[in-house]
């Protein structure tokens, strides 16, 4: 169903950006996994509104509650349900929203497919939705994380015009919160948050990419045929609000070379089978092999803009529209905890998947 | 499942590259849909190996075979079975391949995954599956032929570093299939075939891009959140062997602007509502909006070179492989049918998840 | 996934009997529904505790919340999330269970499959659960009653020893609802009333059979092979808590015919096609005929007795238990309304489906 | 989707009755498993028409084929595709069904819903459909033996008004097949026959019951709330042609008892947690509790029957019919197979479930 991800661990989000609250559900997770609030929120506090300036001024705590599933601090097996009251809700912000469609928004194509729609801050369609996959996602990273030991990382490789590319074996979590734009490179970062102010003051947003690693999964995670890794993972990301493009290892570049050059060349390391190069990303035939996963996801510039667009009105005649409300001039920095979140959703899946073999060899 | 595609217009495929057959499963295709082989066997003959000097010399017919689910030449709304016999199977030139990894194919990772392969080409993992989706796929095109008027085409727009840019409102499948290479830019598809020679002389192989277009879709049809119509299309494509990426609208390179540059503008047109650029690629918050919908798949070069590389053993030892058997130097004529597969497999579900809704403003 | 139903008019239910909250997700309900609070809590007051002598006096309103999915009065297509906070928890009374298995209860089986529970009333086993079934059952009534003129009535047709047969055709919710009993068979109510209260005053507990009609369901719902709807009915109502069995039409004392006794002859009427008999329960092959669909479902007596039971402790031992807290000695008339909600959220998925067709002949 | 069963081991079966032939696609059986068409045709034996006198004498030897899925003598993690031809096809047979609905068939419910139907034999909706279950379920019976130790076998208990009680603990595969009737109680199978006899030379048919027992199974199998063991297997079962009806362990008897009567007690034997009687039939809670699985299957006489019947045309007139073609007087020993293969479809997908937890207590 669309509200739902995954087969074996199964979340299911709602919510509307400006109704009583968000959550998620999520079913499958495995039983006596510790578990509490406290794993859950600092994974929202990297996705909250107003963490810094960069980003939408709205002011959510997006404090979460367990409401099920957990018991004497670990899971049951049963479903657990979240949930994220909204407080700083703002609706008159949107009547003009109401009576025309924002250009690039998903207001028109809402209205097509249900006859409805809530107009409030985009109702459903507004990145507020993303708090319910973070918050199912930190539960996700804990799994993957305690019984796995498979580590999840993701950081802001571009803005605009800016891009950096640093190493997917090392970067960690904590060099990339050291900027509020997420780059773990330092100098680039701080040109990346200079060149988001500069558009913000113009009233004008920036796009970018978000690479992501995944570190330590074993080999034969994935399926074959349709449900092959990296198919689940550009699922995963390219249903993020603003995404538009997904590649893996070599990605697009890659076309380019030659096999000779693109090929990953197999060699035993210390009784393991390894790849010298890692153009492949960690994934081949669609099932790990042991390299570190890594992608990159391309995000297109925020559609609300502070500045006067032609559009058209609901009762379908020409008409203009000038962005209000608070939203962010660059997703980026939010879209990091996204990206993370729906790659630990996928792989969360998978692992329960393969368990599900029961394989020993 | 791993092995099945859709919600509601549902295939399974089966079958290995050296067995006695493969095929495909369709379930929910409508009833009373006018459907013989005859529909499906010309998409089929666009996948077909040995159909130019270009891509592997298997000889294989593909002649497929409707055993099930069609009465009277119409559909019954029961599940349509095809069969494919393989015909030119030549395992023992697999014979090195059962004792060793291919560099960048998936040996290694499905004996990881299931402690057992199918060495004989690649068994599960050889394009060779692909036939059963390009098969299913021909069903779902008449179905949006026949009662949605959705046009899909796909074509060739890079082949190693040659690259083209076509326009996805015009490209016509006779345009596309007028050159081997299927790129409709004559001139470019000259060039693309003289670097396509040049690397089978070498031994080696190509990568490259199909850009994909789908025109006719009526508003609203995608999902919200998890089951956006770009997910799935990314999902969809990703899934085929070799793909590296996936982008749709302005892609990667749409980062690289700011919101007043990229937004497109809404306006009235003889009473429908269009928008005057198309950077959203047809799609906003994973909905159609009516506009044309196109996207390009990467395709890493061929894994298998007639070249000797470095790899290990079934019994983890360093050693050496060359590539032996048929095989494509470049895949990307042979991709064009697959992504236009997996295409209208994508958009018949999401056509058919629509009518679920009874919608009639 | 086990916590949720259906495929495109899909429930997810959550909650432990004595945790926070309990609650439902419905997804895929279809847009422009008029919706509210006062549709859905009028079928959680059949359900809820203490309505009568006759069921557990646990003090609850199961006051019902909607989250999400409603606006301006209709539903916008989106998840529908319902909230129904647990008040008069207990778990003192459950101390023991905490270190015993209840017999007949599914504590030991918990513990076995997850090697935890929450011991605190059933947790996630108790029929508490059921309260989010209902929830979302009267959103699917509001469908099937609005946009399809379905209408779903059930009743008590044995306590215990006490049976009797009304007629499909005619029985009306009123008349269920006249006694606490929900036997629409006032004399007969009667007896069962007192019956139930014997069993209460001897600490001991009673079983029965619930009868369901479904009138007004079009001929072509359901689906061939493995989702027949009599399967899916089946399904539905025997994963409802101390249920034991399902017979559709004639069930089992029709194997005692002979098929030119059992057969139901078509004949016509006012130009639509009816049958003189009903033995098949209004549904052949699978799929709906026109004619009432009824079934009847086996409710074994209640688990919990004010007596002690032998049994065995977690610590594995041999030992005693006597029941303790707050527990109905006859499940049967608040099984009324959960019968109810499963078979409306099978026709609404039902019903769905059968729209994704497109058909109109 | 409706010809799909199963979450983990996943059967999706094709074909019909008079059309090339008949199919099942096993996808999610673990590898590793030795398997060939040895191990299948002896349950396709035990459904096959024409081996016996009681049942019907169409011509079928119904030889499967597997193409995929298996290699080297044991299965590849991979899909398995089983064809079964159709040989003794007489269409001719069926040239009244094609103007007339047949009574208690599916004929007038596939035209209602699908606008078209396979007259020849009732196309899909004939019982030659599962043929493919009983493939695929040979399949599961494989891994449930060769992995888990579990035993499933069912029997006839009923013919009419002939009924017998046999002890689940006990009865063997063997002792079953040593009439054809199926029922293990000699003298009791002997007057079975001899009813049958006299039921066919009336052209006439009966029904009856088939009870089925699961032994060995562990406890912790099964789903808490919707996919309840015993939900999924009346699910399972009632989705076969003519059944109407399934009860487990009590059943609709034990809705006379009163709960001190009907409870299960637990006590402790060798270390292991057992219960001193089984009127629960082996599942608490949905989730297996270690004894023995039974349950009971209600089939209705054979809706075809050598008299003429009052029905109508597909022209919608009041009509009669007589039957024709080659029919079973009584299902029963053909449903054995049948029920054995839908319930080890069941249990195949449940004991992945369990092992997808990783549970290791």
């Amino acid at each position: 169903m669309a509200n739902s991800w995954g087969q074996l661990f199964r979340v299911t989000t709602w919510g509307e950006s400006h109704g009583t609250a968000i959550g998620a559900v999520v079913d499958g997770c495995p039983p006596r996994l510790p578990l509490s609030e406290a794993d859950i929120q600092p994974d929202l506090d990297r996705r909250v509104p107003g963490q810094s300036a960069l980003v939408t001024q709205r002011k959510e705590t997006d404090t979460v509650q367990i409401l099920s599933g957990v018991f004497d601090g670990v899971t049951l097996g049963t479903p657990i349900s979240m949930l994220i009251p909204n407080a700083d809700m703002r609706p008159g912000d949107y009547r003009e929203v109401k009576e025309k469609y924002r250009p690039s928004h998903a207001d028109y194509t809402y209205e097509a497919k249900y006859g409805v729609r809530d107009w409030r801050g985009g109702g459903r369609t507004s990145a507020r939705e993303t708090a319910g996959r973070v918050a199912a996602g930190a539960i996700a990273r804990k799994l993957l994380t305690e019984r796995f030991r498979v580590t999840v990382v993701a950081w802001v490789s571009r803005v605009g015009t800016l891009s950096v590319e640093c190493d997917p074996e090392r970067v960690t979590r904590d060099e990339v919160d050291l900027t509020p734009i997420r780059c773990p490179d330092l100098a680039m970062a701080d040109r990346m948050i200079a060149t988001v102010e500069a558009a913000r003051k113009d009233g004008d947003s920036l796009g970018g990419i978000v690479t992501c690693a995944v570190r330590g999964c074993p080999p034969g995670w994935g399926e074959p045929v349709f449900d092959r890794l990296e198919a689940d993972l550009a699922k995963a990301v390219m249903s993020l609000p603003a995404s538009k493009g997904f590649e893996i290892g070599s990605g697009f570049a890659g076309t380019e070379l030659r096999g000779s050059q693109h090929n990953d060349e197999f060699y035993m390391e210390r009784g393991r089978v390894r790849t010298r190069t890692n153009r492949s990303g960690g994934v081949q035939g669609g099932i790990t092999n042991g390299e570190t996963i890594f992608f990159r996801v391309a995000f297109k510039p925020t559609a609300t803009i502070m500045r006067e667009q032609r559009t058209v009105s609901v009762a379908h005649e020409d008409t203009t529209i000038t962005g209000r409300g608070r939203h962010d001039p660059c997703v980026l920095p939010r879209a990091v905890p996204m990206v993370e979140a729906m790659t630990t959703l996928v792989l969360a899946d998978h692992a329960l998947r393969q368990q599900a073999l029961g394989q020993s060899k």
